[in-house]
């Protein structure tokens, strides 16, 4: 890790947002505790940033009916970085907003490295993790996303439709994923000033900084097909072929990991 | 289809872009003769509008590789719309500028309803043709696109990265998918303007109006998540997928069509 010395005193702080409702899911089962190879998406959120040496804390954002099973979880396997369960909100930002108050009464410095990360993105690559840590580097904000394959419209109302307003240039279009990645106090002060606009309403962290802080490039960093959203119980069979290699991908760097240090032990 | 006779006089063209390489495909084996279901793609495609009884024609656009392939499926098939196969060019453009040349010299008349397919999209739904042709008693112009599920992010270059330049509402971001649909004079007339300008390089024929006829609607038509395009070997399985359920429901469509013709010559 000799690239990232210079940076080894700011914290890397994973923020797992698991506390959406998601209507569009089984009432009775929220997506964030169903199983998908063996493991609740929201424990395969989790252990992509617990087994990333380069992640320091993990801050985990529930709603009250899933406190209960995330803390069985968390105790259960152990997660070491885990250092808070906080209650989220009613809606994605309040969640952030949430986290980001207790990240600042737990004293986290304004140079931490923050990546926000929705719990139902279960495989994101830790390689995606890396390039938002690395993108702070250069960067106050950055985002993972993937390029759109598809032609993206841009429409507007006319009566009861919608109809192309603008078509834009396929390569600067990108579909958002997970985790958005953020200076501390460049997240705080988007967020800071967007609570003084009435008209907020943002769905996107990322967003927070392009409309309230314009001024602020955010890097793009390369997200995955396979860092897929679970949304609807028809995403459940694809996510469950994606977790069995996921397994292998993750025992492969473990094993990977466990060498490099014994490497590095016997080196000493 | 007492809703349509005013319109009836107008022929629904459906021009079958199959002229692609597939640079990333089997070169050996170009996608859109690649079979799915027990049948190729582009006769997918075809029948999609063969069977449609609202669509008059059909004109299948092809490149020389597969041009002996495709006239074996439709004489093997026996697709009675298909008036013309015609060479395509180098780009989809070139393919659509040369169906338009051909529609012009069979005499087309200035209000037929021309629907522009991507063969490699096979699965398209009876809803989303019949949808471009209501659209188009409205409009001049149409396209079928479903709603981004996920958030988009406008881009420029910013050294040798991408930054968000943007963050369009998402209600109002869609993906593109195809048949586009255009009444004749309106595509011809876009296509000409198109053609004035040396920067002139679309991969969208609703870009083309768009851009070149700024004052032109073009209305959305809803599409599927099944009406994917087969782009890479990975898609094959999905594509696979669909076709099982593809078959069953237009298997469907043809029986309630066979039973209302039954009816209505009962009636007579």
């Amino acid at each position: 890790m000799t690239d990232n010395e210079s940076h080894a005193d700011a914290p890397v702080v994973a923020v797992v947002l698991a506390a959406g409702f998601g209507t569009r899911f089984d009432p009775n089962n929220p997506k964030q505790l169903v199983s998908v190879g063996g493991k609740a998406i929201v424990a395969w959120s989790i252990e992509a940033f617990e087994t990333d040496p380069r992640v320091t804390d993990i801050v985990v954002v529930v709603n009250p009916r899933v406190r209960s099973a995330v803390e069985e979880l968390v105790d259960g396997a152990g997660y070491p970085k885990v250092r808070l369960i906080i209650d989220g909100g009613a809606e994605r930002v309040d969640s952030t907003m949430a986290a980001l108050d207790a990240l600042a009464a737990n004293g986290i410095p304004a140079d931490a490295k923050v990546l926000i990360h929705d719990a139902v993105r279960p495989f994101v690559l830790r390689s995606s993790i890396d390039g938002c840590i690395d993108a702070l580097d250069e960067y106050r904000a950055a985002t993972v996303a993937v390029a759109s394959t598809d032609t993206v419209l841009l429409t507007r109302d006319l009566g009861d439709r919608k109809v192309v307003d603008s078509v834009p240039d396929r390569p600067n279009t990108f579909r958002a994923q997970t985790p958005q990645a953020f200076r501390f106090a460049t997240i705080r002060d988007a967020y800071a000033r967007a609570a003084e606009d009435p008209d907020f309403h943002p769905t996107d962290d990322t967003r927070v900084v392009v409309d309230y802080l314009p001024g602020e490039p955010v890097a793009i960093v390369a997200g995955s097909e396979t860092n897929l959203k679970v949304t609807t119980l028809a995403d459940l069979p694809i996510a469950e072929r994606i977790a069995q290699d996921a397994a292998k991908a993750r025992a492969k760097e473990r094993m990977h990991e466990v060498l490099a240090e014994a490497a590095g032990r016997m080196r000493r």
